[in-house]
């Protein structure tokens, strides 16, 4: 147990923000989340090379603005196994939203109710159920899990995860080990606070525990007939999560996966891989059609949003630019980011002549280098 | 209102000036210009990914150097919709001219007159066409449109530039609403002073407005039949402004377009477009010949003219160079700015082999990477 | 002889080292070597293009994240020659310990026993065989062999490593001149202490004199006889080391080579040569699986060693880190460096879905650009 | 005239030098020649794009290093119209040598003649042809005209050259104005001293002229007519020099050119061309060996020279380097210069497998990007 932890001090001020951009944000949150949260959280593994190519590969493909296009006040609205959204972007599953906020999951989950988009609760949430319920307020929720080598414990967190209103279960699977995170090994980061919903299988509540040591105690033997069993034991649609190949793709639906999950963990995981939009295109042509995609790993703008759907995403997560907005402004913080993300991709569907999110899916992007 | 509009002081000297290259004209006048109107003039939308791309394209393609090729004295001049000009360059369409000199367009109109080429007259201007005939002085000019969702009131804006003599309309379709443009944001920029020829349309004059609320006030839904209203009712060659694509080309073609205007609106507007001059070669190839190509969007130098021309714009727009000229010595730098242009597009000429602007369209250029 | 000489002062601790990553070992390891020392070994030839080049062509293929893959505990032993090692890569040879710490060779050998692979022993050691052994104590050993003019003086020379336990013999051959090393003329390095295998054939111990000197001394007509000499005087196998083309890895194998060493020293023999990794793929193709391939220059991580096996190396040789890991433990300095590439290697084993060796072999990269 | 021209001191010493690479002692030059000669010399036009390129192009192809090669001090020797030459490298055509040093055009041509190779006279040089034959003292040399508009006065230039001993023209053809030379025009720079050779038919002696001025004298309608006049007239072998695409090699040896010589004038006249490099390669397919080449703009290292004869070109021009060697040790630094390219490319040979000229321009060059 390290001194920091004792003295983990998370901000608490909550107020609506001004967003000039997410780079703007992150320079922000880093001024004022303990130096542990905030490397933890912006860091990458290894070199970051592959955190890097997340935002970089952006700029392979151009938007081409378009006019004459007959089209104003764009609709951004969108719907994604039985919910309709407000805009084609949600929450995703993030560890620890304690570490930007002392409101924890339950701040950023008002946020998300409010501006009204589908949160994600993570199974290393360091807030029960029962707190995100407070922020959430009924709004809709899936579930990310990462599993316990024992299948009893499965069940029930799957039990309270579905007793709390969970209408999608996300599996991620890319990660059966921890990235190789030199910050938080340079920082010696252990979590200041615990992890109500994993702890039952931990050895501890997950409070001064290293990323890397609960990875462990995870489940590493994912297999398809994880996917299976998720979805028959929850009868709810199951998502695999961290999907970057065409392959795995098409092995995910095999094992019944009701949604593809794009994403390299927002180059948390494995350094090396590419930029996590450039395998989008070859994955939607795998998987063509047969189930949504949700896409994630470096959304930092409007403009990446609809380059991600114009490659074939149904709809992006967003993981970074919330906890930042929450960091700065609890749960009015992010409303506000998610206002500005609303705001900046209606400009976008605008001057690319799209008034529709069928319109934006039909775009061709062109070939930059 | 912000105090910085109370008291903006655009400069006000009138000389010519020696004039190295365009970016060393840029810092001059960043350290001149008030930074409000700095930053608007000179800054592009999000990223600034195309603003600097715009001039990062030219390196794609190179000029090869041609020896023994029997030139001197090579000859810019040309001409386009029946006007002879100088030289293959006019100027562009551009807003609020007395953010960089107290003479407003009246000093671009007279300085771009004395040279002998065609001036645009924005309907963003800042003047009223009385005021920039006194620097025009019966020279050749078009006046560029942003239309009012009123019909009845463009109809009234296109009898007033007609009657101040524009010889062609220039339709700006690519700012349907404005670009995101983070500098303006941060700078809280509003215009210090109005805009008579479209305030007929907004709710107040222009002054102490941002773009952002002036072009929401403008028409969004811009199409095809526009195209038709602005030639039929003003009886003048339309272009259409901010073609990116070959495909818009055809559509504005088809709707009657006399001439293809490409622009990315100097990176202004979407964000994540490529480079203007990326797009050009496509757009040439699927006009054919059957129209005039202007191009605009990050000609710095002689070279890059020749470059766009031997691409198949016929003519290029000048627009932030301009403005710094305008900035550091009024009308006068103006001229020196169009001189520098002339000189070095000579240079080129020669060094290329080429003798006219036939010449030139004919060079073949080389892929470079 | 110069002043620096006199008083090289090599590093002497012993210890256990956290490594971060390489980088930061290279880092650590400038601050306690003696500068000429320093130079000599972390700097390539020339421009240092080719150097740069070994850990940049990493980046031109990614490794894919794979996910339901059924991996736990992936199992990176394998064996090359005989020989089972635990992980998939060795010593290299390199020349003269004794810069990085006062342990020498035996150093090294230490380290490299413990963990449990295979020592390069070089001809240009700083210490004597039996030396070495005090370290090594019965571990596997291979001896690389930069040979004399005189064939006697290899014969003497093959019967001692023979003596002394070598399985295989590494004929370096890319160095038949010394490379272009700038910093070593600026230093104007000379060894600071003799190197007792070779100096049968130099004209001194090989004390106080320069790396070009020696070079000189050594062989410059290798040829395919000498490779065919070597194997049939020694009757163990021979590696030929330096190979960076299919046509030379052709003639090596057509010379009896009994494995490919695929290298370019480090980036310190030709400047302006392809990184070493992006040869090897061609090279692979070549051999097709005749002989086994050893390939260094530029391994840092994990994520390398992954993609030279997924390329067609059988292992990977490691070099700088090592000395870097001597540096600043000792050897257990570079027994931590070796459990830090174990640990590394593995993590990234389990990230990409693969449980063996053979599985790494069978992994198809992804083009990144 | 400016105030730096009446005091321009050029360097005097006269000391061998050591020479770590050719960038060095451009830096170390920098700190002697005065300002306005030392970018006079160092720079090129415009956005210095195409300098820059020059040096960048040549990491577009990589030497492989071969092994097994039976290679031993390889013979660099060569010979080019009839003249044995101790290496593939001659001294490129330069103006106004006195801007480097006090011993001028002597100074080079005295240490190219003791190195043993092959002297480009420039029509711009501040030395007279009996000064310059006191350095050179019987050696060989090739004559460069930047031809008068009056051919009578290129006859009395001819004469006066083929009286001197010159054995060649070098009709330099890419310089009928002066590129756009932005550090000239800052500097307002303007030679110091007059250039005796073509005062002849300039407006005055050369000194305290700009080189626009002086260029604009010259003539401007240089076509294949002047090659056959430059031809007859003198009755000696004619170089086309600054050749950059097949076309014009075409156009130059059906005009008679005895040699191409391919350059784009070190990237000091048309920015926005390709590196000189980067044409050699379709320029030597057009020649096929019809004619030798020569070829310079860019040639810093051993390296170079390599990949320069393996892509065509018989011998390179050096320039720049060269200067710099005079500035920093008059003869005796033009001949340490040398004396490092000599060992530099002899070095590359070796580590390439090569014996002679003729293996190097049989080597096959391997793409990089």
């Amino acid at each position: 147990m390290t001194e920091e932890n004792i003295k983990y001090n998370a901000p608490t001020e909550v107020r609506e923000i001004e967003v000039l951009n997410s780079y703007e944000l992150e320079k922000e949150a880093g001024k004022i989340v303990p130096k542990g949260g905030y490397d933890y959280i912006s860091g990458g593994a290894g070199d970051e090379f592959t955190l890097k190519q997340n935002t970089k590969v952006w700029n392979k493909k151009g938007i081409l603005p378009r006019v004459l296009a007959d089209v104003e006040h764009p609709d951004p609205s969108t719907s994604i196994l039985g919910h309709d959204i407000r805009a084609p972007f949600i929450m995703a599953p993030i560890a620890a939203h304690g570490l930007a906020h002392e409101s924890k999951e339950a701040g950023t989950a008002r946020g998300i109710a409010e501006f009204g988009t589908i949160m994600s609760i993570s199974a290393y949430s360091g807030a029960k159920f029962e707190e995100i319920e407070k922020g959430l307020d009924g709004g809709p929720r899936w579930f990310q899990i990462y599993m316990s080598k024992d299948d009893e414990l499965n069940k029930n967190i799957l039990d309270e995860a579905k007793a709390d209103g969970a209408t999608a279960i996300i599996l991620t699977a890319d990660s059966t080990v921890s990235g190789n995170r030199e910050k938080d090994q340079f920082n010696k980061f252990v979590y200041p606070f615990g992890m109500p919903i994993v702890s039952r299988y931990l050895t501890g509540s997950g409070k001064n525990m290293s990323l890397n040591n609960i990875y462990s105690q995870s489940k590493q033997k994912i297999t398809p007939a994880d996917v299976r069993f998720l979805k028959e034991y929850s009868d709810l649609p199951v998502f695999v999560k961290g999907i970057q190949s065409p392959e795995d793709a098409v092995l995910a639906i095999g094992a019944g996966a009701d949604g593809i999950w794009v994403s390299n963990h927002g180059g948390r995981q494995l350094d090396g891989a590419p930029g996590s939009f450039a395998m989008l295109e070859s994955i939607s042509k795998a998987v063509a059609g047969r189930v949504p995609i949700v896409f994630d790993s470096g959304v930092r703008r409007g403009e990446h949003i609809f380059k991600a759907l114009a490659s074939g995403a149904d709809i992006v997560a967003l993981g970074r630019p919330i906890l930042y907005g929450l960091a700065l402004g609890g749960w009015k913080g992010v409303y506000s980011v998610l206002n500005y993300f609303d705001e900046d991709f209606k400009r976008v569907m605008q001057l690319a002549g799209t008034q529709t999110i069928e319109d934006v899916k039909n775009t061709n992007l062109v070939d930059l280098n």
